[in-house]
């Protein structure tokens, strides 16, 4: 039996049984092209249209505005650069915020290469972006604005409608990367007035290696994968079938249980806040308190390197210890001694952004879980601070000490 | 029991159940992502690289030098745009021939738009480029030459080392599109002085949606999908790692039994081939015919159109017939009425490129299968051409025709 807990959901989710089960018959004997005219190749193009019929009841689209593509990455990759390619005649100015996720920053510093002008707008400390502030930022050569919806490691959701309305009264393509949205909460393409939305399936229990783009009908955008004649010529490449199926099966899964699902999480995620909070002194939440992901929970825990609390959490000492995962985003996890690009939009302290602890959840995660994982983390932390050169030894405890018995002699 | 005889694998395969097996884990439990650094997801990065060892050891690559994508079409659009991005500043000019698939077509065409200048070579009646042509194309703004290794419609193949030793004396990188020979025929990086190949999984008995690239050390290349430090900051997302221990595993299967398989599968396609010009007459091989994909058979049949035989094998009307699956170059399977480009590129005059078939073998494919096949192939061109408005009734029979009986009124 795996008695490991899961808390980084964030990151990729369990294919559910059911999805998995969905796409057995298209990893086996059904193995024709969509592509073909003959019966083999019929069937196959019915189950792609079949998941592209359930995606779209998921996110209020029309079926047709839907192109599967190979994961949420791609998605942005070729909403951000196809949509400056079929518009740079009409102009060079793009829109997004800082806390994006690298799979929209990249490319637009990309586009900066290019010669494009990106405007990255500042959030504020909760890692909201003001809908004023994109307004502003509107030129006459804007072409792109690109607002992730729910951040994947602070958790805060940003005010997608407004920003919409506000694109949409000014005429300019609105990109919506909602790979950590889609599928947890309720999610309408019209209610949030995007004209584009990138989807990941392996985020909400669907299979990895695939997403899809929404690209609304009269929306300019070129392709980034050229080639055959799949997706209406606008994303080429054989079908990766049996993994559209399963994001189609997910789908369905997810609507199916949207509401209750997403508030159960969210009495979870509070819970664990609750307890963090009465357990854990010196730590900051990051992401705003309840404009949140219903499955993120995100602390720095001061005087602790995340990645130290991710291994001890994960590699446990005791015999009979669980493992518990989570993520962090701190330093080396990345590969650079950079913290997180994200906390430090913020305005977290370095120090601070490198003791940061996401736990995500997902369906499978219980209280019980939650406990254990909890007092875990509790007595990692206490053990981690116990043995920390800088906590309640540096500059902020000998600021406010009389005492004689300060020993902090580097720091003070 | 399913008694099809599916005879489109150079379209897509089966996956092979030993693949198949090998995948279910990181279908299942083993859901962790190889980015992070906990326990769960070092597995995870075993197994990815693991695949790339294994895709190495088949190709005479070093691993290091394979970064797995969502298949061929994807590699060859990140070949072509890739190295011209990260080469512009040295030069704008591409060699390519003009029997390439659309995924290096397209691709080639969009750089033209963008201001660079590409040579489509022609190709001889078999499909054959002259290495001197390439030789005599290149520029000193050349910066890239990419050709098909193997025809995936008419099974030629081109004398790449040849191609591949002028590339290098030249300096130029070499792109070659190894979709259809990587797992059928012996593929050797070294030997083909090749400095970028793309392959696809499903092509080989490996899932759908899953390829890669292979790019030599030192070849410049910028990525195609930004984001995340994945593959070495060269391709970004969340590894599909299912797929891609999937496409490990078929690349062991196939080089274990490599050869012996090769030949087996020339000498079913020597046997059809046989067959049918012994039982067909006005027919012409496409393709040249010993420099040829050991699974690949394509004729077109005069008078005749190459969709009315693959749908009528397709949808046998005997109750207890065997549905074939074949494929055509012909007119409507793209959409568009306009014959195979690649037919075209070979001198085929538009009526014959109208009639062509292609059968392409896979592992599965017994002799019985192929005589059934041909069987019912012989049938229905019979059927169709005593039905056919234009065969035997036309020009070419008119022309030598003196008996008083001729009714072909309209085209005599």
């Amino acid at each position: 039996m795996n008695q490991d807990i899961f808390l980084d959901n964030a990151a990729t989710t369990r294919t559910d049984p059911e999805v998995l089960e969905a796409m057995m018959p298209w990893l086996g004997d059904n193995y024709g092209s969509p592509a073909t005219l003959y019966a083999f190749g019929a069937q196959a193009k019915q189950a792609i249209e079949q998941a592209r019929q359930q995606l779209a009841d998921l996110i209020g689209s029309e079926a047709k505005d839907l192109y599967f593509t190979s994961g949420a990455t791609e998605s942005n990759n070729w909403a951000i650069k196809g949509v400056c390619d079929a518009l740079e005649s009409k102009g060079r100015h793009i829109i997004t915020e800082q806390a994006e996720h690298h799979s929209i920053l990249l490319p637009c510093r990309y586009m900066e290469k290019k010669g494009w002008e990106v405007t990255y707008l500042p959030v504020d400390s909760d890692g909201l972006v003001d809908p004023a502030d994109v307004k502003a930022a509107i030129r006459e050569d804007t072409v792109l604005i690109s607002i992730v919806h729910g951040n994947h490691e602070i958790g805060t959701i940003q005010p997608i409608a407004e920003i919409g309305a506000i694109a949409r009264e000014a005429g300019v393509a609105f990109h919506v990367n909602a790979a950590q949205t889609v599928g947890h909460i309720p999610v309408d393409v019209e209610e949030l007035s995007c004209d584009l939305m990138s989807i990941s399936g392996h985020k909400f229990y669907g299979p990895k290696g695939v997403g899809a783009l929404f690209a609304r009908r009269g929306v300019r955008i070129s392709p980034l994968i050229h080639g055959g004649g799949q997706e209406k010529k606008r994303r080429a490449g054989t079908h990766n079938v049996p993994g559209i199926v399963g994001l189609g099966k997910a789908a369905e899964l997810a609507r199916k249980n949207l509401k209750a699902e997403s508030q159960r999480m969210a009495g979870l995620r509070d819970y664990i806040m609750e307890k963090i909070e009465a357990n854990l002194e010196d730590i900051r939440l990051n992401g705003h308190r309840t404009k949140r992901l219903p499955n993120n929970v995100n602390y720095s825990i001061e005087g602790i390197e995340g990645e130290s609390i991710m291994l001890s959490l994960s590699y446990p000492t005791a015999e009979d210890a669980r493992a518990i995962f989570v993520s962090t985003g701190s330093a080396c996890v990345s590969g650079t001694l950079e913290p997180s690009h994200i906390l430090l939009s913020l305005g977290v302290p370095a120090e601070l952004a490198h003791g940061s602890v996401r736990i995500s959840l997902s369906r499978e995660n219980t209280r019980e879980d939650a406990d254990y994982a909890l007092n875990a983390l509790f007595e990692v932390a206490e053990r981690l601070r116990s043995m920390s050169p800088v906590y309640k030894r540096g500059a902020k405890q000998c600021a406010s000490a009389d005492s004689e018995d300060c020993d902090c002699e580097s720091s003070c």
